[in-house]
């Protein structure tokens, strides 16, 4: 490597991608910038969704059956909270519970959320940055037309069913980035960003929501590239799709590349990795100024999530010396 | 009955008599009055040991065999936490979790902690008053010589190993009953106060240790009595029996009952319940000016417990009408 790499990851599908990366950077060549617009407070509990799956990822504490969450979990506290009639719609597991505890009362007692998260992942053996985009309070809300909702009672309690209209970032215009993600996109060795194939909407614009973030991409050097999270017109995982549809974007890896657009038409990006089912789409997006990759971007296991890796750290190579 | 009875009680001793006690007199006539200088914060939970202890017993949910906690309890949380190298020295169990947990949460919300533990013993099915003694902060603290301890990290991490030269009831001084408390022991129809079989100088002291409740007793036309947590020298469970020899109280029922001391003699009990090995020392104690009766106080299953309930209420009853 000619130096370090930046990806931008959300819950389970970037993690996927993380994974296939963590296999090939060494610690020292790999900073995630993490959403933590789906953070929110249960019971006073401070859930931060996507670092605990990236955590539970790259530690290998993932249940990769259920798709979410710890192997091994199980739900006595769960239980003994419906007996209170305490509200049971978000499922925290027992062993999930230890990660909420622990960052909650570190966070009562002034750490960073930088700091907690980089403890508890040293402790579960993950030598990766895994930055929150901000220590500051940043939270998604989704507007449906009717009430507003946080985003974990859109996406848990209501299972995605509002038709969704807009978004809300409370906080972004105030937060900060942290020190460390700063450091890392200011690195002039910075050898390439990666979007990984996350909800642009819920997981990457949150973060592209901090300002001083946006910045910083826009004044980087380095190649910046998204992995589709859209697969022959549908999202692998999650509400993705129904969400274009409801937002009148076009549903496809295309609809994703114009979302974020083209840095040469005052967008973000200088190329995009479609899927093999959708090459067809290729032509087409090169026509807007993005150099185009197409690859198997579907993460069965993890040879694929490491081939796919492979083939983002080749593209932010070929992107540096064209 | 006459009217309701005031039960001081700490945790296991206590409570077991609190369930034969249950067994006989309705809610309107049964208000317990329950230690909280062993509360404390763990990892930012409010833990209230002897407050969760009776609503456990009170409920059916405590673990007879174990003798401590929550009956089905599990430990994922703790492996958990352990596989962060958090704090494992007290065993909080995945069910206990929920208690812990939601009452912290009202707690940060505003309720007071007599509101809080209402809400958990309804939902629990317990309709009998259980009253902490305060809404303040009480906090017992072992003063061993050496370092002084506060309670649970003598009772659980150091498992009562260092010797005991006093205590202190950190907040005592500035710790105001509660209104229910100050309405339960006010009741002009009051028939009876009973100090329950537990610890005296780490259960009911710090019950005791609150001023205003100290002096509601002393005013109290009721009868009060205690029922002796020593059988023949010992302690059914707990540092009791060590605490007196560390002390130098002498290691008796006899020993206790000079502890709280006779109210004719400016102390504050009318009678003393002593266990039937114990019977010798009716003698000297009723030449102290104490009421005294010997029973079976050792309580194995719930027949002793009813049993004990019944002989505390008949003394009661004896003492007013002497």
């Amino acid at each position: 490597m000619s130096g370090p790499i930046v990806a931008l990851t959300g819950g389970v599908g970037g993690a996927k991608l993380a994974r296939g990366l963590v296999a090939r950077l060494a610690p020292e060549d790999l900073h995630f910038v993490v959403n933590v617009g789906d953070d929110f407070e249960h019971l006073g509990l401070h859930v931060s969704p996507d670092l605990d799956t990236l955590l539970y990822t790259l530690s290998g504490e993932s249940d990769t059956e259920r798709g979410w969450g710890r192997r091994g979990e199980s739900w006595q506290f769960l239980d003994a909270l419906r007996g209170y009639d305490g509200p049971d719609w978000f499922a925290l597991g027992d062993r999930d519970l230890a990660t909420h505890v622990l960052r909650t009362h570190a966070l009562a007692e002034g750490a960073r959320l930088t700091e907690v998260t980089a403890r508890l992942a040293t402790a579960l053996g993950v030598r990766h940055a895994m930055l929150p985009v901000t220590d500051d309070p940043l939270r998604t809300v989704i507007e449906t037309g009717g009430e507003a909702l946080p985003f974990q009672h859109y996406f848990v309690r209501e299972r995605c069913a509002p038709a969704v209209t807009g978004f809300r970032f409370d906080g972004a215009e105030r937060a900060r980035c942290t020190p460390e993600v700063r450091a890392a996109l200011a690195d002039p060795d910075l050898a390439g960003v990666v979007l990984c194939p996350s909800n642009p909407f819920v997981s990457i614009d949150p973060i592209l929501a901090v300002a001083e973030l946006r910045a910083a991409l826009a004044a980087c050097a380095a190649p910046i590239i998204a992995v589709s999270p859209i697969i022959g017109g549908d999202a692998v995982k999650g509400p993705t799709a129904k969400m274009m549809d409801e937002l009148g974007v076009p549903r496809s890896a295309a609809g994703v590349a114009g979302h974020y657009g083209a840095r040469s038409g005052g967008g973000l990006l200088d190329g995009f990795v479609l899927d093999a089912t959708d090459a067809a789409l290729q032509q087409d997006l090169e026509t807007t100024g993005l150099a185009v990759r197409v690859e198997q971007t579907l993460m069965r296991d993890l040879d694929d999530r490491i081939a796919l890796a492979d083939a983002v750290l080749a593209f932010l190579a070929s992107l540096r010396t064209s």
